[in-house]
């Protein structure tokens, strides 16, 4: 049964994401690219963008599964925090929107998708483009990139 | 002229709040208590469920200002990333419903209502009960006191 998988990498600046077809086993990229909000605007009001822009998208591909990155403060406490409020605005429009919600650690994300979970950004870059068969070279954002790793990660998982 | 102000003390698993009524400089409580979303629920379903009854207690009151907690990191990482996805949802949920917020830190708030920033719980609840001229005793949950406490700061300060 064809699926429809989203992959979002949250971030209060630049989120993430990748829709991805899973047919049998056949991976194919739908859509991806990166949500931004106003750098300048308050909090509130990025955040507003944010769902309008993810409720959208949710809307429109109404994908069976969505994964999202699970978060851990090691660097910086002031970007996490902000990181965490933009994942609960997230999780907020999957649940009002009914869709399944999974999470994967970024070191499960570079596992499942590299079999190491210490591959840089760059070394997942290139499988992703090689999983979803991409022909033609395109430049990729690594918040885009981890997104579809993160679908590509779903598509391993049966829901339903 | 007569303001309603929202304190907000987040959290995922309790969300401490508290509704004052501030004429001429005279204090009065409104509406207090404590949001609790269920334990044992997923957290997109926490979320919504928390997000309905803040929605509800804000088109209820009509809040001119919403008082949030300011979030530091610095004990429990997990707890903490809970709290910034509880605060996400509840920034999103007043600005959707245009009401503006300002932070501020526990440590502010203690000072600002104590004179001392390092205040412990107790004297923060003496001092709220004191400048709301509670005649009644009543127990108070430590997140409802913050709440108080919070909205209390924010009628210091000038809005519009």
């Amino acid at each position: 049964m064809m699926r429809i998988i989203m992959g979002i990498d949250p971030g209060l600046g630049r989120t993430g994401y990748g829709v991805i077809q899973e047919d049998g086993g056949v991976l194919t990229a739908i859509d991806f690219g990166c949500v931004l909000t106003q750098v300048r605007g308050p909090i509130g009001a990025r955040l507003v963008e944010l769902y309008n822009d993810l409720v959208e998208l949710m809307e429109n591909y109404q994908p069976d599964l969505i994964v999202i990155e699970d978060l851990y403060f090691n660097k910086n406490v002031t970007t996490g925090i902000q990181v965490g409020e933009a994942r609960g605005v997230i999780l907020l429009a999957s649940e009002q929107l009914q869709i399944p919600v999974i999470s994967f650690t970024a070191t499960q994300m570079k596992n499942a998708v590299t079999g190491s979970g210490k591959a840089t950004k760059s070394q997942v870059g290139q499988m992703v483009k090689r999983l979803l068969k991409f022909t033609v070279k395109r430049a990729m954002k690594d918040d885009t990139t981890d997104a579809l790793a993160l679908a590509i990660c779903g598509s391993t998982i049966r829901t339903k």
